[in-house]
């Protein structure tokens, strides 16, 4: 197999996000500027930033603060910004008469039929189709769960923006205190979960479970490792967080509806953002569980963010063959060769550098805890949009920080780096190996 | 070159520690009862663990709970410690008999002669000859230091005690606070630094840099990597604490000695653990870029800890060729193979999950905050021995996460569990490549 240069279609990537960021601030900005309301250009930044990165950080309540047009507009750049990476990744090129060439984040595509401009078409398709049919689908428990509480008008409202913001995992919501008031309840949080964890997953794994199910052909190891990461982490999260908050955060809830909130909370940091419970209330052991799962994220090609399912999974499988003194990393029958290896390892590398560096800024800015200001950064490079609740009150400094954050979580900062540095032609000279004792 | 099994080495070397740790616990605890201080059995175990894992956190004030002798079996735990990886490396098999396989740490020694039982023999005595010619060396401006302040016998003490712990990256002082009466002089901390620099390049940088300095032969990757690294941090570390702290923790010092003691404080978190100005009164910046440095630590085989100048560097080779879209990771015209990357990544994994079980095991038991568990954590870990003073009200788990930090910083995570999982034959099939995408 050819190996295609992606370096155009990183470039056209980075540049398609600024322009739907800039577009964004200044229509959401024109928009709540006429309907009365005063917007700052910096606010206006940070909330279309927060929506195309589908974080779902806020600096003004999305309810209160926002006209209901502004709303509409925060809905289309979530929408977009969801599909955004897959969107772009496929309709760019054709767009711009490129050839298309996904080495880096679409190799499996090749099996999808990728290679063609029709193929291009049909997968997109595709995707827009599932992304609808899933969001149409879930509304109506939504609906249900809403009609409890809210007129009907209203409540088809709150549950197609739901839908979407889950689904997207942008966690956006039009209640100012998220879900908290459903706490108690099944169909609200319950739908929520399943868009959340669906959109997650990323359409490649979707389109293989759908293609298997019908033919029973076995799955990929990307898919396996897609399935058995997410899966351990929500069950490891669910005992973890309910350990944790059982007699803190969950102190009010009965027996059943801790282990549901826990469950909850445990799917919404890979990284919805939405929360059942006040992140204010949680125990610091609780929140050191949170942080881990925000790191992680969701899978590749998803609406999520984070490090990526795959990328914790193969420094998983890496660093247990390695203390077991195995050459070579394999897993389900399949090797993970020596680059992947090293891309797993700059992208975690450089996601851990650009956090320290972030929160080394915000201790300069800002007057809150270590802690906080920890949370506030990891939920904003994962793209998660879970708060201590400090965002709101943060100085522009510090704001500008977290838009810096959610642009290069959600672009992913290899893709942005390399799209900057990356040399088109590598050299093809053998050199001998360092002999580099290590630790 | 055929590959060996280190199996056994590893094995020794964790049983070695142990048995050591055990020793000089009940040894500490039975002198210091017969000179009639009080010292508990964990407290005994704590200080036992410090001293052999070259920390230097303590649990009780060195100079004032413990007995004269009982400072004397400290003194003789940290340089048997100091000395400890190299020593038992090279010690270990020949007193057990054993063939000299040391494929992991040691394969830079190939070079020195180390195949055969007289070669090791000969560089065990160039390591204590090294090692007791440098402190011999730098006892003299030591003991010039202390005499401004000290009776003669007392200073010659004081300089014995601070070369030794000093070269071995141990930390410990019998003054109660450390370093901190002498941030505003040139003798004693200029000293202090010029040891820990040399011990924490690892005897085999000096050994090649001596034999360079004889024959003129170029610099190995290794060498340099461990030089510039060294060197990078050194300097990036003084700078960026010069900046947090000049009106901060440096506060009272005239200009000259800020600098001076920005210089100490870069130096001493990899991973010697002196300190002239209380952590306690440094910035939330100045604490992370410590942080930081405590995390990378100093260079492989050498008495300090953390995850090694070398581990970094090959991190920050990978990530940089990796956003450059180059296939091979090159340094100095030397290719840093697959499995060394392998080896990179798994130990600083495994570092950080350590660390992080550990932090979220701290934050169980006690009431300190988050930031400064998180310090007390790192410095564990890296066996760096810095405190903000938390350490000795920590509750008996706490002081237990602490030691098994130490040991685990100490003996190398990555040794300990290959030493206790690796399988000595690894498969030979060939396995096809899996399509994994990251992030
Ligand atoms: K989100
Ligand atoms: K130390």
């Amino acid at each position: 197999m050819r190996i295609y240069s992606s370096l155009r279609v990183e470039r056209m990537l980075v540049l398609g996000f600024l322009s739907l960021i800039t577009a964004g601030t200044l229509v959401l900005w024109a928009v709540d500027r006429l309907s009365g309301h005063p917007l700052s250009l910096l606010d206006a930044l940070f909330t279309a930033t927060s929506a195309v990165c589908v974080t779902g950080l806020a600096v003004v309540d999305t309810g209160r603060d926002l006209s209901l047009p502004a709303q509409g507009v925060l809905l289309l750049l979530i929408q977009l910004g969801g599909l955004g990476v897959m969107t772009a990744t496929t309709a760019l090129p054709l767009v711009f008469g490129m050839k298309i060439h996904l080495r880096q984040r679409l190799l499996f595509a090749g099996g999808l039929g990728m290679d063609t401009p029709q193929g291009a078409v049909r997968l997109l398709s595709t995707v827009l189709r599932y992304t609808l049919a899933v969001e149409a689908l879930m509304a109506a428990p939504l609906f249900w769960g809403f009609l409890q509480r809210e007129a009907p008008g209203r409540a088809a409202y709150l549950a197609v923006f739901h839908s979407i913001s889950a689904f997207c995992n942008a966690g956006f919501s039009p209640y100012g205190d998220s879900l908290e008031t459903f706490a108690g309840t099944f169909w609200v949080p319950g739908a929520v979960m399943v868009l959340v964890v669906l959109g997650g997953l990323g359409f490649p794994v979707a389109a293989e479970l759908r293609a298997c199910a019908r033919r029973r052909h076995p799955l990929s190891a990307y898919t396996r490792m897609v399935l058995v990461v997410t899966a351990g982490l929500i069950l490891l999260g669910t005992v973890l967080l309910a350990f944790s908050e059982w007699d803190r955060a969950f102190r009010d809830l009965p027996p059943l509806l801790k282990g549901w909130n826990a469950l909850f909370h445990s799917i919404t940091p890979r990284t919805a953002g939405f929360d059942t419970v006040a992140l204010r209330n949680f125990s610091g052991l609780g929140l050191g569980i949170t942080l881990t799962l925000m790191f992680v994220g969701a899978s590749p090609a998803s609406t999520g963010g984070g490090i990526k399912t795959t990328t914790f999974g193969v420094l998983l499988a890496c660093s247990w063959k390695e203390v077991q003194g195995e050459e070579e990393t394999v897993v389900w029958g399949r090797r993970i060769d020596p680059r992947t290896q090293r891309k797993a390892l700059a992208l975690t590398v450089l996601y851990l550098a650009t956090l320290f560096l972030a929160v080394l800024g915000l201790c300069l800015y800002e007057p809150f805890s270590f802690r906080d200001l920890l949370f506030e950064a990891f939920s904003a490079m994962g793209t998660v949009g879970l708060s201590v609740g400090i965002t709101p009150r943060l100085t522009p400094e510090g704001k500008m920080i977290l838009v810096f954050l959610m642009f290069w979580g959600r672009v992913g900062i290899v893709t942005f780096l390399y799209g900057i540095l990356a040399r088109t032609r590598p050299g093809k000279v053998q050199y001998p190996s360092a002999q580099m004792p290590i630790g």
